[in-house]
């Protein structure tokens, strides 16, 4: 097989996960137990040096970064429209896709691994919960760029066909509600994500997975 | 005029303001106080809700984030090669412009504006002073990447032509300076970063910009 993408359940290797099995791609997905550390041994860190997931292979030749692969599984997946064509919709849709990875995602890890900012128990703590309260504001202007596309008569996030932001948005909200936010607190959002859920090849993708889709539970 | 770049000096925004420059567009550079506050105020809100330079205004049309903005300018110019046609090529780019992006970049927010991270002055300290260790890190990690484009022959770090890579890799080790971390610490990353310095847009840029190189001051 050539194509090898390297995911993790529930991590962000969700979103070109999703992509490949919307295409009906001929890939193997391969897991990376990133609980037990595998992505810190000599094998993982000789295919990718960060140490992360995704990771896609194909042939010979490794891609890593979401923003990078998601490109790469467009350029393969012409058919697919997981990105527009026309140079000012493919921006609209690179900049959410941009805010996502660079601001939404990295917030999250504040607060699932604090110990990525500060090697102090106490700073950890604080962090975590600051950047919980800044990722409910970031879910609310996710909510809003949802609102948006439903005004606009867009189906899905970045226009007619499902893309990275729509698998995005669904692990972002899942992300939430593990960190004790309650997805219903995002209630055209939320709808929206169990829609998405229901989706043939996300729910596949689940399945493989074996995600919750949401973790909240009330205090 | 039809183009308009936001632009900051010295902030992140030198990215797309070079590319701009290179290609002899026909834009209009649009200074941002952000030292005075001024993206936080209402008209600039406006504009870009999240505050931020850089923002490209392309007719009626605003494009934020490094990221889309590097792909709009590549295919309004594209005869620039700022990017990569064939895909492999263009997610090797991506993938080192996403890392800088989402990785490089908020390490050093981390340092100069921990306050997006926490509100506890405390906090922000410590935040400081380990985030100035990790971007030592992602600094060396940049150098390796140069070593590798020049062991490959490639004059610039995504191939042939100056692109959105040298110009972010110029921002990053001019912010290492201001945070106390010597460039020479970095020889052939400090000598290529000067070498780019040289190249006419970019010289103009630097001008209009009124920057210095390095910041370093001995202790
Ligand atoms: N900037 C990377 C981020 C990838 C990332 O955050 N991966 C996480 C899972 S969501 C990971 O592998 N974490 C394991 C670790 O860092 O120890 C990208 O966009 O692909
Ligand atoms: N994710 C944004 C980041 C932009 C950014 O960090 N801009 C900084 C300057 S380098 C800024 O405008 N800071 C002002 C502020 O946040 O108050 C992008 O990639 O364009």
């Amino acid at each position: 097989m050539t194509l090898k993408l390297y995911y993790a359940p529930g991590a962000c290797s969700f979103v070109p996960h999703t992509l490949l099995e919307s295409a009906g791609a001929d890939y193997e997905p391969v897991l990376v137990k990133i609980h037990k550390g595998e992505n810190y041994g000599a094998e993982y860190k000789a295919l990718n040096p960060r140490a992360q997931v995704p990771v896609l292979v194909d042939g010979g030749q490794v891609v890593t970064q979401i923003v990078a692969i998601v490109g790469y599984i467009d350029a393969r997946f012409p058919e697919q429209g997981f990105l527009p064509r026309e140079p000012l919709a493919q921006a609209r849709v690179m900049e959410t896709l941009a805010w996502m990875n660079n601001t939404v995602h990295p917030t999250f890890t504040h607060i699932f691994m604090p110990h990525k900012y500060s090697d102090s128990a106490a700073v950890q703590g604080e962090l975590r919960s600051y950047n919980t309260q800044l990722y409910r504001g970031l879910l609310a202007e996710l909510q809003g760029l949802l609102d948006a596309a439903q005004r606009a008569g867009r189906p899905y996030l970045g226009g007619a066909q499902f893309g990275p932001l729509d698998a995005y948005s669904l692990t972002l909200l899942r992300w939430g509600s593990l960190a004790g936010i309650d997805p219903q607190d995002y209630g055209p959002l939320w709808a929206f994500v169990q829609r998405l859920a229901q989706l043939p090849p996300v729910a596949r993708v689940i399945e493989r997975e074996r995600l919750q889709l949401n973790l909240y539970k009330a205090a």
